[in-house]
């Protein structure tokens, strides 16, 4: 099979699950515990959270073991709404974030915060000046996505980060969930209070992720309990799951470090493949992008139909998002775009990870074109 | 090595971790994406829940999985008091509660929640008369655990559950966390509304557990997002962590039915041993209480040295739940029983599996006699 539907999840890297089987058999017993057997794990975890501060350049003391990505943005966003609702309730955030994201400000309007919509332009992205624009007294939180998960635009994370910087009452989190091992971030030159990042997405298991949380920013709990992380994530720790997302982590920016240049050529070759063939528009801007997402659409095909052709010949792509694909909803990013419903509705994207190869590309573009061919014969 | 220290957690089965590593290796699809690749990962999801749903004697649509027990108490008791507080703001629960529980309430009173904390018996206990006498007109919620996690005292579930089906406006949660695989529970027969698992008490891996939903019973949810688990719990799902789930399930359960005559007496001889050493002085129950929970003290020794001491000799043993251990806190279950503080203190819970052997009982009952007269050798 060829599978590029990476965005939506990843494989996990077989080293990662042996990490995982490992610590579970050897070292089950609970960091809380009080006896040294209790204290391994405990051991286990500190390393796995210093580890993955180091990876990340920041301090150990700032990583939060979570179960993914939408835990991580609900306690970033819900999290720092409820700790600093006094200094006040305006919330940023822009139009085209991750349902985990705009859902949890969803819920926040319902508890009387205010919330502002910054739109994007044509290419998805958003503009530093319209956040400015949208800042008043009262905002406490300004949150962007770092990579878009349907089109792959780059936000301008940096530039957001340094006019925020002028705002010390203001928290600026970043969804990095599709950009991490990717799309380099740094997160201290860009001044981010708050960042997701969710393991299935680089090769770790499902169920695991981290939110950074910079030393002295103070944010509410979601999840109540027995104190572990600090108090602000309870829950016995998985601890074979901090261990495996430490490695995936380090296994993905390694692999970034040495093959983006090659994931960058097979992208260029996607997308110039894509421009040849006949009654397809590619969506990604060219500039500003990640080089793992490649969204087109086939106007006039139906994106779930098309899902199911290319499925029958082993290629797995989707339609928008995994989370918004059942729900038959067209992306929403494409709409924030501007692009008409009736492209937005015939969109798919593609999202390759580092193993994919230049050959697959090649079958995959052969596999479009025909497609797209024998499918419009059938409408004819 | 030793390990009576099952109710901090447990060494997964090995047949479990084979099952998360066999689905997370060959179905690692996102459950959400339309191809077939998801699609076949969605009916492992679905599979599991069936399974468990059965396990449990529930209907399918009634689980929802979690992370482990601190989420699914969190979002049990959160998500029933926000979807339900314009019929009222009143909770009640006892003051023997997990903190994941006892916390989650103490941050809805935050929110304007009104709370009555019931008190237990001198067995750790509740009497259904002061959760009667304690309902209001404008009581939402009833929170009591099943067995107790310090002392392994049994509440009587069965008679509040009748109580309460009176009070059709009054959700039933329970938190099933230790009881689950030991002690047997109707969810139906007991009237129960929301009842919390985790795995990893019963083999599974950490991370992973469900949360029973009855049909019909709203709650809000916790986690915002991409509308997974009927938009109950967003995030994309653990599909390993489920089907190993399902699997650690059908084992203890199989266990319980085959294994549960050993393990009862196991216990006894445990506490019969107990109550043999001179200077100890057992907080469990005779009445009412789970199998694998003995709680004994030892005054005028510390537990903690206790517990270290014991390590030494490779047995693995805790003071009281392992979220309060190292917070060096006193047991609350105990001091709620009407404990003093110098004999609460020392106290120490020995928890089992079904792995445990009469052999490990045996030598554990040495140790600790050997163990105190050492102690108290140091101490003159």
């Amino acid at each position: 099979m060829i599978y590029f539907d990476n965005s939506a999840t990843t494989k996990p890297f077989p080293e990662v699950l042996d990490s995982f089987v490992k610590v579970s058999t050897e070292y089950f017993g609970n960091p809380s515990s009080l006896h040294n057997f209790g204290g391994l794990a405990e051991k286990l975890l500190s390393q796995a959270r210093a580890q993955a501060a180091k990876f990340l350049n920041v301090q150990s003391n700032e990583i939060y073991f979570t179960s993914g990505g939408t835990e991580g943005n609900n306690l970033a966003i819900k999290g720092t709404a409820f700790a600093n609702k006094k200094l006040g309730r305006h919330l940023i955030t822009t139009n085209i974030e991750h349902p985990s994201v705009r859902e949890s400000i969803k819920q926040l309007e319902g508890f009387g915060f205010d919330v502002t919509e910054v739109p994007v332009d044509s290419n998805g992205r958003i503009n530093v000046t319209t956040i400015e624009n949208a800042i008043r007294e009262d905002t406490i939180l300004v949150s962007v996505m770092h990579v878009n998960n349907e089109v792959g635009t780059i936000q301008p994370i940096k530039e957001i980060g340094q006019l925020l910087k002028h705002y010390p009452k203001i928290k600026f989190h970043v969804d990095h969930v599709q950009g991490i091992g990717k799309v380099a971030l740094n997160i201290n030159d860009c001044h981010i209070d708050l960042c997701s990042i969710s393991a299935h997405k680089f090769h770790g298991v499902k169920g695991t992720g981290l939110l950074f949380v910079r030393d002295g920013v103070k944010i509410n709990p979601l999840l109540n309990g027995g104190g572990q992380e600090k108090n602000l994530r309870s829950g016995t720790e998985n601890v074979a799951g901090a261990v495996s997302l430490a490695k995936a982590l380090r296994m993905i920016l390694e692999k970034q470090q040495q093959e983006l240049g090659q994931l960058n050529l097979i992208s260029k070759r996607l997308r110039d493949g894509l421009s040849q063939i006949e009654g397809t528009v590619v969506n990604t801007p060219e500039k500003h992008a990640a080089p793992h997402i490649l969204n087109f659409s086939i106007p006039h095909l139906k994106s779930e139909v098309f899902v199911h052709s290319l499925e029958e010949k082993e290629i797995f792509v989707s339609t928008t998002s995994a989370c918004s694909s059942k729900q038959k909803t067209t992306s929403s990013t494409l709409l924030a775009m501007g692009i008409q419903e009736e492209r937005a509705g015939s969109a798919i994207r593609l999202s390759l990870s580092y193993s994919n190869t230049m050959d697959e590309v090649n079958t995959v573009l052969s596999a479009i074109k025909e497609t797209i061919e024998e499918l419009r014969k059938v409408m004819k």
